[in-house]
């Protein structure tokens, strides 16, 4: 297969991507304010042609004044497809596959990068071994609870650091390839 | 009070400190073979005058062939404090005291520079708001569980970011200040 799964996120210094009911007040820039900044991510979002993510980060896209995965084939995971506003339907797909089932169709279907998005299901990837790129940008803060970026693996994963980028703001931005999953 | 608490502490990926059971495996270098990299930590070793751990920390230190923290005054936090080989009475003491009790104690008592060292010494003097620096190492690797080195908070703690230096190795460095505690 030649198709790559890559992790981008934003986690405080102690790991989390969110508090535990979800919230990024912890976050800057989460408050919609204007960005001069974007760390990468839309370089990374423009070579990207699927995301997979879990339901509670369909919904929370939901939210949002503007559909943020615009011409982007979207791949919600879930047992429970949750109903889709009819203006969304299209590009916008539930399945119940397990991300080694769901990675073999998108890379019989031509998909070449795929972005996995949300805790539990950048979790199940990496259980799985699916991920092969990871950027995590760490905040410099620390709020001692909240959802974890990471979870248990059936065996240690080994990574290959490949950049880090500083920014004033304080946010560091490290990229790691996946080297050996034993 | 002029006193300084630092941390400086390796973790993988995913925030351990250590294994469920303290093996340190997973790190390069943790075997005893020959260093060629230090990471900067005889800079800060040579930098502190107390070493503050817990009893854990304490009693991986003893089964060391030589003594890590000679020179170095040596307080071990512990309720109920381990028995001490006789060579190693000097300048090793054990405490009940809370950490804002100590730090007030060795400030009082010309500490100038304190190295707070093991996961729940670290956790507790975080919750205390005792920290005054973090240099975290990441290295490169996913062990899915095992000793935090972060924990629950009273509240959040922000940080400010003053280096990132990366490794042949694979390994980030980044050094914070503890800016605000609310």
């Amino acid at each position: 297969m030649t198709i790559k799964c890559s992790v981008f996120i934003a986690t405080s210094l102690d790991g989390f991507i969110a508090r535990k009911n979800g919230d990024l007040d912890w976050l800057p820039g989460s408050d919609g304010a204007a960005e001069i900044e974007d760390y990468g991510f839309k370089e990374f979002f423009l070579s990207i042609d699927t995301l997979v993510i879990g339901r509670n980060t369909y919904e929370l896209a939901l939210t949002f004044k503007e559909w943020p995965y615009r011409g982007k084939n979207v791949v919600v995971l879930s047992s429970r497809f949750p109903k889709t506003p009819k203006n969304l339907a299209q590009g916008v797909e539930g399945t119940s596959l397990s991300p080694a089932e769901l990675i073999h169709r998108l890379a019989s279907s031509g998909s070449k990068h795929v972005y996995v998005d949300g805790g539990k299901t950048i979790q199940s990837f990496l259980h799985a071994d699916l991920i092969h790129e990871m950027t995590i940008t760490r905040i410099p803060i620390l709020i001692g609870e909240g959802i974890s970026l990471f979870g248990p693996l059936a065996h240690d994963i080994k990574l290959a650091h490949l950049t880090t980028i500083t920014f004033e703001s304080g946010f560091v931005k490290s990229k790691y390839k996946v080297t050996t999953t034993s």
